[in-house]
């Protein structure tokens, strides 16, 4: 645990407004520390915490992801990842949930843990209940010594430094890379991964991709000054850019207050469809290239009841471009690396919309950094 | 498929000024009708449309439950319950995220379909998919010689009657009694269930709970005159009560357009609680007897943000009374039972309120009954 007094931090904004600003411009160097050392040059994963051996590895039965908010959604992210490429059951869990609901866990399970401070009451309980059942305990977290990590029976750390916005950024971001690294490390394991190199070669790449989406950020500051002027708002997609939604969703929520939800694209029409009227602020993320033309489908049903809708996608898919009424593009990464660059964008429009409403965005009302009581 | 003419049903409204009411007060009867010749008096289930041998119950690994909006919620009780009570891993999936996640099943995986209209495009689809991998299917609907009911290996139908009002309310409730006819079916066939004759009794009182529970109606009118002035509503729970809160929230959505939220309590602090302010309405559901003094805490964090706080709880819960601005007390059942009286009251809810908002009920603005589109 990590004890900061707030007037000293004020000097170390560097030159930015806010923490929160400042922890998403770094990062980039988060996500270069996180990977660096662990992508070894012949595309092998190093983790210096984790001591699977392949006969372990090969063992695991069920993968159990246990967090709370943020890191929980991190964890989906992974869960969609972990199942498409190692073919592996996933489930996930709010952590407040898991203790209480007397899951079905043994030691074929690997009960993986993520909490930014290492410290979430709920988290560090469904661990200690996780241990208990049999199961093998993995921990991402930020915090060296941190009870997760001291508890836990492997450890990534998430190289992002101390943050201190309360609305988490970076320690999402380097989350996300951790579970990339974890499915690089668990396919190496398991046998045949063919799609092992390329995704090592992706994940090099992203730090510089994440450069390169920051530079939308005068575009974004524009855009959230219409987002401001509402108090609903929607954010929808499909597969991993559903789990993206709720990333963004909830740190508009987190910020600006503005009453902000998520929901898989698909879902809308069964009920969600009605609250759209002319105007309603619509973020529609539409970077998987498969689902496509099903997101498309789903942006002129939101359009059709008046929405105005922001979409995010890659350079190049004009269709999306032609129904939207504004476009944020990404750098060109493949569909299993998008979440990365995708959230930056979300980031940077929650904080701006903030700013305009003038929120007291570093401290939002009623939220503490990190949730030690349960 | 059913065609109705709109004309024609005006005239069956029964004295009711909606469908909705009329469908809402419908449900002793229906529960009756779905619980009737299946129950059997020395407590066995008989499921005529079912026809899974005790070696085909005992091989099944995982159930997967498939379905769409208020079906998928329905789900999410049947998750709980079957995980709980049968120690059988359950994962739960809105169809149109199934459909397209490549999702890991075999010929051990009972795949559970839910539809009302047994049309439901995503999940007709999701069905086909999940067959095509070997699974076996065992759909619930509504619709004898839907697609759904003609696809699927076994069926349980819901005698819920035609549902007319586009907002789901009996057949919800048929749903939720027909997983615990399957959990008791299950249970029966994969060996010890000692939970099974205390369930069977308790199921059979459930019709004339409903009808004690629909006694609330007047003061639920009062309190939805006050819900009416607000355009946010969150709906908190944990465990069971988690699931009929994205049930209430959505029902709440889909006719008063008011933008309402449900939440896991515990997950609150983890962003949400950001959004409580002066008054906001928050309608807690406290009916699980283990997770009273968690549910108690969250009650007072919202409340110490200035929420007015709607509890649902069992009568003599006093330290619930004490906290809430206005509680509605349900008639005696088990925490496992409790999803089918619970959710009376905010189908009633959100109702009056739409009714005070001078909404379209029965037909609510972008939705259709059934979505035969995806």
């Amino acid at each position: 645990i990590y004890h900061v007094g707030w007037d000293f931090q004020a000097a170390e904004k560097g030159g930015y407004a806010h923490f929160m600003l400042k922890e998403i411009h770094e990062q980039p160097r988060a996500l270069r520390d996180t990977l660096s050392g662990r992508l070894q040059p012949d595309g092998k994963v190093k983790l210096e915490g984790v001591n699977l051996t392949a006969a372990m590895a090969a063992s695991i039965e069920k993968i159990a992801v246990i967090a709370c908010g943020t890191a929980h959604y991190a964890g989906m992210v992974g869960k969609y990842l972990m199942e498409k490429l190692l073919r592996l059951p996933v489930e996930d869990d709010i952590a407040s949930e898991f203790r209480y609901r007397d899951p079905i866990l043994n030691e074929k399970t690997l009960g993986l843990v993520i909490s930014q401070s290492g410290e979430t009451a709920d988290t560090l309980a469904s661990l200690r209940e996780a241990k208990k059942a049999g199961a093998q305990i993995l921990a991402i977290t930020n915090v060296v010594g941190s009870s997760v990590a001291r508890e836990a029976d492997h450890v990534i750390y998430t190289w992002a430094g101390p943050e201190i916005a309360v609305a988490s950024t970076k320690a999402y971001l380097t989350q996300v890379a951790a579970l990339y690294l974890l499915a690089l490390y668990l396919g190496e394991r398991r046998g045949a991964a063919p799609w092992a190199p390329g995704l090592a070669r992706g994940l090099k790449e992203l730090p510089g991709r994440v450069e390169e989406v920051l530079k939308l950020e005068p575009r974004i500051r524009e855009l959230a000054g219409r987002m401001a002027a509402h108090e609903h708002a929607f954010f929808i997609g499909r597969g991993l850019d559903y789990a993206v939604s709720l990333e963004g969703a909830l740190k508009l929520k987190e910020i600006s207050y503005l009453h902000a939800e998520a929901y898989a694209a698909g879902e809308l029409k069964h009920g969600t469809l009605a609250l759209i009227e002319e105007g309603t602020p619509v973020v529609a993320l539409a970077t998987q290239a498969e689902l496509l033309e099903k997101m498309l489908s789903n942006i002129k049903e939101v359009k059709a009841r008046g929405a105005w809708v922001l979409a995010l996608t890659q350079e190049g898919n004009t269709a999306v471009a032609a129904e939207a009424d504004a476009v944020l593009y990404l750098p060109p990464v493949s569909s299993l690396l998008a979440p990365v660059v995708t959230v930056v964008p979300l980031q940077l429009l929650a904080y701006y919309t903030a700013v305009a409403r003038g929120c007291d965005v570093d401290k939002p009302r009623n939220l503490a950094k990190s949730v030690t009581v349960e």
